[in-house]
């Protein structure tokens, strides 16, 4: 069977997620996967190192046009709020048009404890390519981590509003939402001083 | 030898730690502990269930002063810096004593990968956390996940410099400076508006 096959990456990438859907990531192989697309097991690891990685696949593809769209925001813009527009310019470019993916996705992670602590390594690791995209921009290195974290944090709570059943508003509508829920609770409240520490 | 042998745990901690940083963490043997302390393997499960709890041993009892410190904050304040007081709090009343504890754990973890993974585990986990204590003072669920990320950002962010050479700064100021900072670059600059979304 040839390893260039024409759509193979798509169809071992539903296969995949179809079956751990159906019986769990833990209880499927990499044969089984490869039989449901109806291809081999060496055309699987031409594609994805292992199975778990099927789950995160173009993640790093989805971080690069992060990274690009935080750079093209207009430099007035503070970085929480370039870092938040970013996303949201990839989420309606890219993201919105496979919201049935990425409810399946959801489902599967939700089911697996691996997969959950996998999620967590890669939200780390978008928060640092955010963070990364902020200090190319200027912001101070120490402002860029926390503002690389609040807005993975906006865009991760945005995620599972949108994944919800029912849900019929965009992704990007939803960190927007999300973002001033964040900032009405926490930093609208002016004259509320910082603590300091002398005071403890 | 007794399982209730005194001070057991933190001779295992101690030995573990210094072997960790000696030899690696994937290179040292749950009996070589054991051997450092003096101990027997029985005790080492008795007190810990492998020897990468040893590392964060600790973090469940950090946690729940954090909340509860959470928890004490005048009820004016707003969620973030409630979070961020809470965990200065926790920092001059426990943490500060430990700085050369802290400085070897930050060098341990940062030369293992799979404890590196797990520490990525454990700051969800206090984000998580924090974001319960801020639900419980009756801020939107969405607002308290968004802070609780903020929050723990902006101590991990500290805690980084805090373990740095040469350092003599406590772990409290170095939090609220990394607060302020965060603050400063990304949101004092008023009349910046939020990006809508239906401008795009």
């Amino acid at each position: 069977m040839a390893r260039w096959e024409p759509g193979a990456y798509d169809r071992l990438r539903e296969a995949a997620l179809t079956l751990f859907d159906e019986q769990g990531f833990e209880q499927t192989t990499v044969a089984q996967i490869a039989e449901r697309a109806g291809l081999n097991r060496r055309t699987f690891f031409h594609h994805f190192a292992d199975k778990r990685e099927v789950v995160f696949a173009g993640q790093e593809a989805s971080e690069e046009l992060i990274a690009a769209e935080i750079a093209a925001q207009p430099e007035a813009l503070d970085p929480l709020h370039a870092a938040v527009a970013g996303l949201q310019r990839v989420a309606e470019t890219t993201y919105e048009r496979y919201r049935a993916g990425s409810v399946l996705l959801g489902r599967v992670i939700a089911a697996s404890p691996e997969l959950q602590e996998r999620e967590l390594v890669k939200r780390a690791g978008l928060a640092g390519r955010i963070a990364g995209a902020l200090g190319e921009r200027g912001t101070d290195e120490r402002a860029a981590a926390v503002a690389g974290w609040t807005a993975a944090a906006v865009f991760f709570v945005a995620r599972n509003r949108w994944n919800q059943p029912g849900n019929e508003r965009t992704l990007a509508e939803l960190m927007g939402e999300t973002l001033q829920t964040f900032l009405d609770a926490t930093l609208h409240r002016a004259g509320v001083p910082l603590r300091s520490v002398s005071e403890a």
